[in-house]
Order: structure tokens, then C-alpha cells, then sequence
């Protein structure tokens, strides 16, 4: 494992987002949580769902990850009074995730809506609402990663207290400096990437545990989306029963190798897969600089740092095959 | 929608099957359910998940599908004394779900395991067994479908009895009829398929709802494994949010249009993907031939049906490809 020397700069959260926060914490603590809910689409909804793994792990509430129409038109029958629903959709547009947190209060269930849009119909529709910003120059912490797990690791040490939540949230402030340590390491290797993969029309990813949700990011709104590049992102345990089988000397695989419970089950697929595969690339998150981050909290800084890296790969092959993540062929440009 | 003369013939399970189910119905009577868990690995956790499905919108009883060893290394937090592990193997030798059954016993949950074999480890670790036939002539109420679908709407009817799981539970008993025709009604069909996109290096599926299970099936089991062709299961409701920008003129996608609550993320999806592929192969899963199936259990059959007429397709590509479906590389043939 890398260590650093380089500083890593504390900053605290702005007053108007830990109020946030607190706010829809408070109210949560005033209901008999029976059930969360995660519910979004596509890259929001991975999002949500590395938070629903470490719930899942962690505490002894029944939770579930759900894109936003599947929600709806299956209308979990645990969905109630008793219910926590976190929503997320970047602009707060997204039409799904508005029908869903109006469902979700039709049904009585406590909302709480995520977004870098406070005005944005989704958070006009939700009881609270985390606001997070975008690209405007700001620190981690106020950002996207640093909102959502502020939240859910406050969340997790309201329902079952434990002194490591309060010690994750004291060093997530740290998390800017991380991600640039990181990304700055990582550039190199992105660019690489590019370079050797650029002629590939289909790339599979694979992960499991919180990382799942990395490769299904990866696989569905970067190279999918944004690299029309053929994808699936196949669960390392799921590999061995089915999907190995078109595994060939040709066949890209990049794989994110986890930090934590779930590695295991990444380092049996990637045995396999590089005995008989020429082309897999792998980031493994273990290997990635995390400061002085307590060792016992690494987990949870892997599956937020494994976004901006992957970000880098996707970087690299846009850069070499001149296709720029921006471009959109459907999105933005009808009604669908 | 098809209407049939032909004659629906109605078949009893076996008496050692029904008592089967009924002994873990008793035993699943006797605890105050709080948890259900549906684990296995690639098809068989598919097969699992239709009706985890169902247990999700009928009944108030939280419930969650894992692939075996992401269940053991997550070991979510509430798996104890109050849970109940659903559990599935073909041949009962999964290593992973051997390990899963054993891990939950540890955690003080009810154990039932589902298998052809009731000799077979994974049926000698479990607190219960439902064994069903394959293969070997009998009828289909004794198969894989019928004992699964059995026993999971006894369930539902014992969690929270309603008068229509009793009707679904007697007319199942029609059920290879159902299949046979339905089968035959689609032989052409997925002849003409294989003939068609027999060149195919790739083919998306997509689906939504409890059809969702069988497009995953569908990639993962027969196209990646059996016939060595790249997929990806995409779900109706993602399909906008990332991956649709892959459609194309020349990519070929395989739609399982659903007969129940999801039928209109399908129905949107379909919309799309046929103005801009003119690869697009529909299974319509509510044109099936229900003979004389009550109305409002349609979508229960659906979910069944759809397994047996897929496979039809799949045939279609194993016939035209020269590529029989019993061919792998890796699987039974090395350690992994």
C-alpha cells in the first residue's frame, strides 16, 4: 500500500449543508425506522446503492436499492409510515425520481432528497433535502461524495452508535485532498488505459461488495453513455456461473479490485480471468493512497475514492479515441 | 391475447412433494418471520428472484436476493433467528451455496434448500428440503417450476392468506399443459430468431419487473455461457439512463415484454429501442397462450412461461450457430 507524505488538508463542512443534514437526521430519529429505501436511476442510483451496502452491513434495518420506475410500478409492500426513502438525481429532474418521492409520500414514508439542485422539482417534492455542489470550485466535503456519506455515516451511528462512524465522518473532511492525491496518481495509468483499449468495442467491467456499484457506473454511464462502448458489469461472484464462459484471450476486463469484506471474491475471479485473458486491467483500490486514514476506515474512503480514479480511465479513452465523455447521440436531445 | 382449445390437463404433485413444502411451511409457521433471504448463484439465483418478486409486492416481510458468496462476505446485519434463507442449486453442489446454507444456519435462520438432488450437500446442510424432478418425464408440478412457485405462493398465503394464491396454487397444477403449448407455439419463432442473428457477437436483452430474472438468465446462462455471445441484462427502467446510447442500427436486442405491473417501463422501452435499431426481437410475455388461466393470475404465469419459451430462442441460436448449448470451455472442465 502507497503511504503519503504529502498533506492532507481538513476542511470543514459548510453550516447550511451540516444543517442539512441534521435536519432530515432529527426527523428521522423521531420515526420507528422499519425499512430504507434507495431509490434513483442510473449513475445516481449506484451512488445510493454503495451507501445501501454498508446499511446492509452495518445495521439491523431492512434496506433495498431501487431505480425509480421499478419502485413504483412494484410498490414494495414495506413501504409505509415506517419507511426512510433517499432519493437522488443530479439536476433533480430526473421524471422517475420525482413520480417516486411523491409516491413514496402518498405512502407515508419519510423522504429525503439528494441533488446539486435545492430549487429542482425533486427537492420542492421531498420533506428534506441534501444539497450537495457540483464543479464550482469548493471543497470535497460540500460535494457529492462528501454530502452522501456524511449523511449515511451519521445516519448508521444515529440508529446504532459506534464511535468508528464518528471517527469515518472527522476524517472524511480530509476527503479533497484524497481524491487529488489520488486522481494525480492515477493519471498516468488512466491515459495508458486509453491508449492500449482505445480499439476495444466492448469492455466488461466486474466487482463486488460496495465496488458493484463502481462497475455498474462505469460500465452504463462511461462507457455505455458517454464511450458507446459495449459493456456488462458482472458481478466477480456471479463470473463463475455464466458469464466466465466468454472469457477469451481478447476479451477486455477491467477490474476494480475492493477494499474490505468483498475482496475475497474479487481476487478468485481475477485468478481466473488473467489466466485466460491477455486484456485485464485492473484497479485495485487496496493499493490506493489514503493518507493517514485509520486502517479500519479504509473501506469506506475505498468505495468513494474508486469514482473520481475510474473517472481517469474513462478520461484515458476519450482522450484516445477523440470521443469526448459529452457527446450524446439520444440524451438531452428528445423526449423519451 | 391467444385463446386455446386445447385441452389444459390438471396433474397432483407427488405426495412426498407436497409434504415436503408442508413440513417447511409448519416449521416457517412456528417463528415470528422478520427476514427473507433468496441465495444462490447465476441461473438458479435468477429462478430465486421471480419469486422474491412477487414476496416484495404481496407480503409486508422484508426479503432481498444475493448471489451466495457476496451473502456470506456482506453477512448482512439482518440475517439472525427471525430470518428465513431460501436457498437453490441444480445438482446441490454450488460450492458457495453450500458454504451460504451453513453460514445461516450459524446465524440461527431457517434454512430450505431447492434441488434436483436430495442427497447432494447443500440438501444435507439445510433445516429443510423441497426436491424437485428434471428430466426424467414426469409432470411439471413435480419440476422445477411447479415445486419453487408451489411453495412460494403457500408461503405468501401463509404470511398473508388471500384466496387468490389458493386459486394460482390449484390451476399451477396445469402447468406443463401450459408449457407445451406455449413451447410449441413458439418452436417457429425461435427458429426464425437463431436464423436471423445467428452472426450476432452480441446481443443485449432487456426486461423489468419479475421478467427482469430472465433476461439476466438469458445473458448470463445461455448467451454467455452456452453460446459464448457478449450480453448484458439491462433493465427496462435503466435503459434510459446510461445504456441507451449504445442503440444503434445494427445492435440487436432481445426485449421480454412483461404481462403485470412493469409491462409499461417495457412497453417505453420498446418504443425507443425499435425507432432506432432494426435488431429488435420481442418476446411478449402477455401474448402467451394462458389457456384457461384466471385473469389476475396471468402475471404469476408469465413469470413461468417465460423461462421455457426463452429457451426456445436459445435453441433457435444453438441449431443455426452449430454452437450446442451443452458446449463449455471452462465450467466442469478445471478447478475455479
Amino acid at each position: 500500500m502507497v503511504q503519503t507524505n504529502q498533506e492532507i488538508k481538513l476542511t470543514s463542512m459548510k453550516k447550511e449543508h451540516a444543517e442539512q443534514i441534521d435536519n432530515a437526521l432529527n426527523a428521522i430519529a423521531k420515526k420507528d425506522v422499519q425499512s430504507i429505501f434507495f431509490v434513483a436511476c442510473g449513475g445516481s442510483m449506484a451512488s445510493l446503492s454503495s451507501g445501501d451496502y454498508f446499511v446492509s452491513r452495518e445495521v439491523a434495518v431492512p434496506s433495498a436499492t431501487y431505480t425509480s420506475n421499478e419502485f413504483i410500478h412494484r410498490s414494495p409492500k414495506t413501504l409505509g409510515e415506517n419507511s426512510i426513502v433517499i432519493l437522488r438525481s443530479h439536476s433533480g429532474t430526473t421524471p422517475e425520481t420525482v413520480e417516486a418521492v411523491k409516491f413514496a409520500k402518498e405512502k407515508g414514508a419519510l423522504t429525503v432528497a439528494i441533488s446539486m439542485d435545492e430549487e429542482s422539482p425533486l427537492c420542492a417534492a421531498a420533506d428534506y433535502v441534501i444539497h450537495y455542489n457540483y464543479k464550482d470550485g469548493s471543497d470535497a466535503i460540500d460535494g457529492e461524495a462528501g454530502m452522501y456519506y456524511t449523511f449515511i455515516f451519521k445516519l448508521l451511528n444515529q440508529l446504532e452508535p459506534n464511535e468508528k462512524y464518528e471517527r469515518f465522518v472527522n476524517q472524511l473532511q480530509g476527503l479533497q485532498s484524497l481524491i487529488d492525491i489520488n486522481v494525480n496518481e492515477y493519471t498516468a495509468k488512466g491515459d495508458a488505459f486509453g491508449k492500449k483499449y482505445k480499439r476495444e468495442k466492448l469492455i466488461y467491467t466486474m466487482a463486488s461488495g460496495p465496488y458493484y456499484a463502481h462497475a455498474y457506473s462505469f460500465t452504463s454511464c462511461l462507457l455505455m453513455e458517454m464511450l458507446w462502448i459495449h459493456s456488462n458489469a458482472i458481478h466477480s461472484g456471479e463470473y463463475f456461473h455464466g458469464p466466465f464462459e466468454v472469457t477469451d484471450y481478447d476479451v477486455p476486463f477491467l477490474m476494480v479490485m475492493g477494499e474490505g469484506a468483498s475482496r475475497p471474491l474479487d481476487q478468485r475471479a481475477l485468478d481466473f480471468v488473467a489466466k485466460f485473458s491477455d486484456k485485464v486491467e485492473v484497479v485495485d483500490v487496496a493499493e490506493f493512497n489514503y493518507g493517514q486514514t485509520d486502517e479500519d476506515l479504509r473501506e469506506y474512503f475505498g468505495s468513494i475514492l474508486a469514482s473520481p480514479v475510474l473517472r481517469v480511465y474513462a478520461d484515458g479513452l476519450a482522450e484516445h479515441t477523440g470521443h469526448p465523455l459529452s457527446v450524446r447521440r439520444y440524451m438531452w436531445k428528445m423526449e423519451y
